[in-house]
C-alpha cells in the first residue's frame, strides 16, 4: 500500500501517556502500538486533541512522535498533528516530522487565537505548515468547536489545492455533512476526507467516507470493524445496531468531563494506563472512576473487550 | 392510509403567501396545494418557520389554517404549527386547529424568549400544548438554532412518552445524528422522526428516517423522490448526485438573506408568488434577484421545473 | 412635570402577579402600586421581561396595561412593554395602549425570531410599531442577551430619530458602555438613556445617567436612591459601598433561577405575593426558597427592608 | 516607588515589531521605549494579545522580554505576558522572565484551548505559572472573548490569594463591572484591577481603579491623562468629553480588522514602524491604509499627535 493513497480504515486519536509526576511517559508506546495492531487498527495519530496536543511543550511533542515512528508499517500509519496558535512553531514541528523516518503524514488544525474564518486566512497557515513538510501528505484538521475556524472545509480545498501539492484532505470533525459531502464529491474524489466523530461514523459511510480517526477505536475498534462491514454487506439493521454500541460507549465516555478526561479512564481499564491528564484538564476522582466501570460494565464493555476480533 | 400512521415522503414546509401591503393573500393557495399534490408531496407544514408563523397575528395563523385545512386528504396531511413564545398563544392555537375538519396534526417548536434546556421544562410547555388538542399527532420542532433549546430530544421523547399519549414524534432541524439516531430506536421505532434538513437527506436515510418537512419541497421535490428510490434500490451514486444537486440549490437560495427572503423569491420564480415577506426579514431588490434567477438558471434548476416527475 | 421630559428616578420593572392556577392576578396591583410610590419610585414598566410579557397572551397583556394605567399621576410613569416576535402584534399592543388614559409611553425590545442586527431593520420594526401610538413617547428596548440584535444603539438612535418622531430614547439593559456613552452625547443629549442593569448603575451614572429600570427597584429603590445621592454629592466611597450592597442581593436573586423567578421569590417574601411563574420558567420548590431567605437575611435585606426610606 | 506597589497610569499593550520577512524585529524597541517614556507612559506589557504573543516561538518571546527589559526604572515597569495553551510552555517563559533583570512583573491569560471556567482548573494553572517565577508579580490576564474562560474574576483572587503569594492581582480586559467592582473591593482593596478597554476606562475610574493597560495609550496617551486628571478633579463633563475623543479614535482603529492589525497600522502613522501581522492576522491593502489615515486625519488624530502633553 502507498503511503500517498487514501487511508482505508481506523486510525486511533492516541492518547498521551503521562507518569503521575505530569512528565511523558514514552515507555507504555510499544504495548499501546501492538495493541492497536491486533485490533486491526490502521494507524495512529498523535499529538492530537484526543492527545493533549496542544498542552504539551515544543520538546514533548517531538518526543511523541519519535516514539511513534518506529511503529510505522505498510498496515499501520503515523499521522502527526502540528497545530499551533503559532505558525512558527507548527513549521518547527512540521519540519521535525518531515525529517523524522516513519512519520507518514501531518495534520493541523486552525490556529485559535484570533480565529479566522476566512479560507484565504486559513489556507495560508496550511500553506506555510505544509510546505515545512513538502514530502508528507498534509491533512487540515477541521475541528471547528475548539478552534473557532468555522470555515466551508470544500472551499479551502478548492483554494488552496493547487497552492499546497500535498495537501491530502480532511480530517472533518464537526456536523456539516453538506460540506462533508462537497469535500468528498470535489474534483472527482481527489482528497481524503477521514471522518472524525465516532458516534455518527454510518453517516459518513453514506456520503462515501472510507478512512476515521477516533478516540474510541484505542478501546473497541472492533464495532466500527463490524459496523462497516455490515454497512457495505448492505445490512443495514446491523450497522445502526453497531453504531447504536457506540452510541451507548461514547455517552458514558462523555459524562466524565470529555473525551479526553473520559477516553483516558476507559484506558485504564482497558489495561493501559496513560496516566493523568494534564491542566486545564482535570481528572477523575475514585468515585466517578468507580461508576464509569460500573455504567461500562452494564453496557457490556468487557464483554466486547474479550472479542476484540 | 390512518392519519396516525407515521409519515412516508415529504411534507413542504410553506411559505405565508401576502399580499404586497402586508396582509395575508390566502387566494393563492388553492394553487399552490394543487402543485404541491401533483408533484407527489404528502402534505403541507403551515405556519412553520419558513411561513413566517411567530410573525403572524393569532387570526392571521388561525385564518392560515383554515385556508389549508380544506385540502386535507388521504394522501396529503396539513400538519400546522402551534408554538409561540406564550403558552397561552400555542394553546389557543392548539384548541383553533384540533377543532378543525382537515387539520390532521399539530407541531410546536419550544418557547424561545427565556430558552430552556431542560427536558421537563420542555415537556411541560410541550404537554400544555399538546393537550389543547389531544385528538391530533403532535411533533415536538426541534430547531435549537432558532430556540436555543438545546435538549436531546430523545430524552424528551422518553420523559413525556407517556404523560403526552398524543405525542407522535420530532421534525427534526438539527445536525445530532447521534440524538436523531436515539430517537429513531426508542421504544422499538415508535416515534415518527421526520428529517428537516434537505440538503442532508441521505444522511438521515441511512439512520431509517421515512419522512421530511423541508423547503425545497415546495419547488423540487421530484429531486428528493428520485434520492429516496436511488438510495431504497442501493444505488448509492445516484442517490448521492441527487443530494448533490439539492446542496447546488440550497446553497443558491442561502445566498438570499436566508431560507425564507431566498426560498420565497424562488417560489415567484416558479410561478406562485407569495409576495414578500414581513419585518424582520427583509426583501431582495430588482438586482438580487436577477442574480438569483441567473444562478439558479447556471444549476440547471428551470429545466428541474420543466421535469416534475 | 412634563410626561415627555426625561425620565429621572427610578422605574419598577413590574412583575405580573398570577393567581396559583397561572391566570393574571390584577387584584394585588392596588398594593403593588402604593408600594411603589411610597418607596419614591417613579413610575412602573409593565409586561416587560421581568414581567413575563412575552409568555402572556396579548388579551392578558392588554388586562395589565389597563390595571396599572390608573396609577399613572404626575410623579409615576407607566410605560408599557409591547414587544413581540410578531411586528403584527406588537402594533396592535401600541394602538391599545395609546387609546389607554394613564400610559405615558410604550417600549418595545426587537423581534427575537430571526434575529436581525443590522440598523435598517430594527428601525424598520420600531417605526411600525411607534407609528402605532404616535402620541406616546417609544423606548427601543435593548437586551441583546435576550433578542440577539447585537446592534449599536447609537448608531439607531441616529438612523431613526427623524423617521420616528415619538422615539424618546433606549432602555438599555446590556454592557457594551461605549456604545451607551455614544447614546447619551447623541444630538446633544437629545435621548432618555435609562440603565437597565441594577448592579452596575454607578457605571452609567458616571457617564450622566439619570434614570433607571430595573427589578430590584421593587423592593430596595433607597439602596439606588442612596447609591444616587451619594454619587452626585461626590461621595464615592458610599456611593460604591451602596452598590456592593445591591450586587449582594442581585447575586443572590440569580442564584435562584433567573431574576424572574428568583425576583418574584423575593417579592413574596417583601409581602406581595406575585405568585408562580409561568412556563418555560420553573418556580422554586420549598428547600430553595427556604434558603433564598436565609441568605437574604444574612445579607441583612429584612432590615433593609424595614427601613425604606 | 517599588516595583510590588499598585500601578498607577497607564502601561501600554506593545505591539511586537516584524521586519518585512516576518522575523521579529526588535531594533526598533529602543525607540519605542522613548516614545513611551516621553509620553508619560508607565511601562510596557510585552507579548500580550496586542503583541501576538501566542502567534510568537518561544524564542521570540525571550528575545522580545530581553530587549524590553533594559527599560525598566523606578517609573516605567516591563511586565511580560507568558500564557500559552501549554501550561509547561508558560512555566518555561515565567521561569525565564524570573531569571531577567528588568521584569517587573509576569502576567498569564488561561489557557485557551478545553477552555475551563471552573475557578479551581484555573487557578491551578495560574499558580503552576506563578510559581515558577516566586519573585515577581503575577497578573492573572482575564480576556475571555478570546480565551473562553468566564469565571469570575474576584472568585479566583479570593479562592488562589493564599495559595499564590504573588499574586498582584488582574488585567480585566472584559466587561463585567461588577465583578470587577467585586475584585477592587475584595480584602480591603487588596489586588491591583488594572483595566484593559480604553474606551470605557471612565467606567473603572468611577469604581476606583488606578491603573490600566492599553493599545491606544502607544499613540495618544494624554487623552487618558487629561481623563484621568478631569475626573478627579471632578470635571465630568472635560473627563466624558475625552473618553469620547478616545472612542472616536478606538471606533476608527477596530474597522481595521481588529485592534491589533489596526492599530499596528496607527502605530506606522506616528513614525515607528512595526511592520506586518502574522498569520493568522491578515494586513491592509494600500487602499484601507490610506481610507484609515484619512478617517484618523478628519478625527484630528495627528493634532493630538502634535501636542502630545
Amino acid at each position: 500500500m502507498s503511503k500517498t493513497a487514501k487511508i482505508n480504515g481506523l486510525i486511533a486519536a492516541t492518547f498521551t501517556p503521562f507518569h503521575e509526576d505530569g512528565t511523558v511517559n514514552t515507555s507504555i508506546i510499544p504495548e499501546y502500538a501492538e495493541r492497536l495492531k491486533a485490533g486491526g487498527v490502521a494507524g495512529a495519530f498523535v499529538n492530537g486533541s484526543s492527545g493533549e496536543g496542544v498542552l504539551l511543550s515544543n520538546d514533548e511533542r517531538k518526543l511523541l512522535a519519535e516514539a511513534w515512528a518506529p511503529y510505522s508499517d505498510e498496515n499501520f500509519r503515523i499521522i502527526v498533528h502540528v497545530g499551533s496558535t503559532s505558525v512558527a512553531i507548527a513549521k518547527e514541528l512540521a519540519a521535525h516530522a518531515a525529517a523524522l523516518p516513519g512519520i507518514d503524514a501531518i495534520a493541523s488544525m486552525a490556529p485559535n487565537f484570533f480565529p479566522s474564518s476566512e479560507v484565504p486566512v486559513i489556507a495560508d497557515y496550511c500553506q506555510q505548515v505544509a510546505g515545512s513538510a513538502p514530502q508528507l501528505p498534509f491533512y487540515y484538521y477541521h475541528l471547528p468547536a475548539a478552534t473557532g475556524t468555522y470555515i466551508k472545509v470544500h472551499e479551502l480545498l478548492q483554494y488552496a489545492g493547487h497552492a499546497i501539492p500535498n495537501l491530502a484532505g480532511v480530517k472533518y470533525t464537526h456536523v456539516d455533512f453538506m460540506d462533508m459531502h462537497q469535500c468528498l464529491q470535489l474534483d472527482g474524489g481527489r482528497f481524503d476526507v477521514l471522518h472524525g466523530h465516532d458516534e455518527i461514523l454510518i453517516n459518513g459511510l453514506v456520503l462515501g467516507v472510507k478512512g476515521a480517526i477516533g478516540t474510541t477505536f484505542n478501546f473497541i475498534p472492533q464495532v466500527y470493524h463490524r459496523l462497516m462491514e455490515a454497512y457495505h454487506a448492505n445490512d443495514l439493521d446491523s450497522a445502526r445496531s453497531y453504531q447504536m454500541k457506540s452510541i451507548e460507549i461514547v455517552s458514558i465516555m462523555l459524562r466524565y468531563v470529555n473525551a479526553i478526561v473520559g477516553g483516558k479512564a476507559i484506558m485504564k481499564l482497558t489495561g493501559i494506563d496513560c496516566g493523568p491528564c494534564r491542566t486545564p484538564l482535570r481528572n477523575l476522582d475514585a468515585a466517578a472512576f468507580g461508576l464509569l466501570e460500573q455504567q461500562l460494565s452494564e453496557a457490556g464493555f468487557f464483554e466486547l473487550l474479550a472479542n476484540p476480533n
